[in-house]
């Protein structure tokens, strides 16, 4: 078990507001940003948290690899579909709008679409599908990424992870959120397995032939080696999880005409990463009362949490569950922060003239 | 290798047509299914097509378990969105009435969605998707189906194989079709091994007890034990199939208020199974001409095709691409249909009064 301190969320979030005005972003922008990165970590998803703050996003704002004021604009707009030009900004800014725009597109069209072009890495693709829920919407976020990810008998990185994420509204019960990665596992799991020296399960990852391997170290964020598609291989039906992250990379960016696959920038690169991003909601009173469906997911989520058990395991989970449960714990005891993330926010935030002074709780 | 025999595509169809009218569907009605059902076995589907034509229809059919008339109607409609019932009818019928009901109103509105309650089995889900390749739109139709796959740490079936099907266009290359149920494979391939005396791969299916199987006696519809979800195991990730199969279940049974999880009925069951459908148009125009979109999308496929191989292969494939191939080769050379299914077609058709006397090819 790794070392960490937990936080005020309050705190971690002025203090990325702070950073990223540091680093030039307007007050309102800033305050987005660090609104995405805290609620990773406030969720427990802090592969994505604050962790990046520097090596996602301060880095590329410090050495002007992307724009601190987000210039984005509507390039393509009609009542319930737009295409906007992220401007080469930070990806979570021009998310928020393009998902808010969404979301006042269907309360008045019903269903709403939006593709985002010339945009960065964005954070937990669930923080925009979620933002449908009070609004009595299914919300739909999908992004591309940098290469990891070879398609099926191929041997080098090609699709991204590209994530999916859906959010549908409950009553009672936490809401329905789905937020997966469609590689088996992130790059970073790799890393982790490399570090305690362990192998990886055949199945996660290829080496440089593109045979499967159980060694960490013939996987690399840019090659050799690459990450393999949800299923695996094909005998466990591989194809579908890179079928999936395909269906992204076409919505994300042949929808809104950006970079795709080997294209992608990745964030340390000194080039336009030319994200590009999806989102959609639909407003389920345009269907039936959004009050009937809340209880008939109730209603579906008792069902599955109530089914038989296998053999020495006590509970069935609903996509988001522990997620939302994670969050309520971390609201009262505080966010929790590895102790080398800490340990890197104070060094880089002294370089950066951005102190980080925060008092664990 | 299993002995199959060649017909032409359109004396099937006008079998298929024939067959349906005798058990009293509407001649438009009966054309719609015979289509489905000889376009999967053109395209290589042989477990969606001609073979189901009695277990799955004509024998609901013939019992009155479903109504041949299939009286649908519209619910609920707006602007870009419609709610069907199905009216206990053939599942075809009001998908292909549901799917062009959204390209129609994408034409206007640009984006649609419908979705389909009391309905029964709509054949494959690609069908429907790929309606709105000709008109520069990306097509998507997910459907429910009877529980056959167990939730991660569960051990009964309580989810559908509930496939996920996304059309898009392209210019010279073959569209962009995946179609692919959630679960790692269909029950008909664990029969397959059940028939050949062969193991199965660990990761397919539970046992009773919930602990993954190679005896793929241990595994049958309707229990005991369970498909496992896309991915597997925990360890493979399984719980993302998982939580691909219960998003497919909200949009389809959730969003149209039909019955869901354990409720929806087997093709055998004398009940009404209320299996539910999605179906959704994107009018690409709205967003780029779709002129542009195409070629991209061209750019796309070759870049992943001329990517390098992993060793001992060499072709990487596109979702659709083997089946549009297959299709080409079919067109010429006859449909073929495996020798116990034209056995079945042979007795059940004097059965029923439906002789089959198809001359092959």
């Amino acid at each position: 078990m790794e070392e960490f301190l937990r936080f005020k969320k309050q705190d971690l979030l002025r203090y990325g507001r702070t950073y990223m005005e540091k680093l030039g972003a307007p007050p309102e922008h800033a305050k987005i940003v660090a609104d995405v990165l805290v609620e990773a970590d406030l969720r427990g998803v802090d592969s994505h948290g604050i962790i990046r703050i520097y090596s996602y996003y301060g880095n590329r704002l410090e050495k002007k690899f992307m724009d601190p004021a987000t210039p984005y604009r509507i390039v393509t707009e009609t009542d319930t579909t737009v295409l906007y030009d992220g401007g080469n900004g930070l990806g979570h800014v021009v998310s928020y709008a393009a998902m808010s725009r969404c979301i006042e597109k269907a309360k008045k069209s019903n269903v709403a679409i939006a593709t985002v072009k010339n945009s960065n890495h964005y954070g937990i693709a669930a923080y925009y599908s979620m933002m449908a829920l009070e609004h009595d919407m299914i919300g739909i976020s999908l992004t591309n990424s940098q290469p990891l990810v070879a398609p099926t008998y191929g041997r080098t990185a090609v699709l991204g992870t590209n994530p999916i994420s859906i959010a549908a509204p409950s009553y009672n019960e936490y809401p329905f959120v789905l937020d997966m990665a469609t590689s088996v596992v992130p790059i970073g799991r790799i890393k982790v397995y490399e570090e305690k020296k362990e192998k990886i399960p055949m199945g996660w990852g290829i080496d440089d032939d593109g045979n499967v391997t159980e060694d960490p170290e013939k996987i690399r964020s840019g090659g050799p080696g690459a990450l393999m598609p949800l299923g695996g291989t094909d005998i466990m039906r591989g194809y579908k999880g890179y079928g999936l992250a395909l269906m992204i990379e076409i919505l994300c960016a042949a929808l809104s005409g950006a970079s795709y696959l080997t294209q992608v920038g990745f964030p340390h690169e000194p080039k336009v990463c030319d994200v590009s991003h999806f989102f959609m909601t639909i407003n389920i009173n345009a269907f039936r009362p959004a009050i009937d469906f809340r209880k008939q997911l109730d209603d579906m989520i008792k069902l599955l949490k109530n089914s038989p058990k296998a053999s020495g395991k006590d509970r069935i989970f609903i996509a988001g569950e522990k997620e939302f449960e994670t969050a309520k714990y971390n609201e009262i005891h505080g966010v929790p922060v590895l102790k080398p993330v800490v340990d890197e926010l104070v060094s880089n935030g002294k370089r950066l003239g951005i102190p980080f002074e925060l008092k664990p709780i």
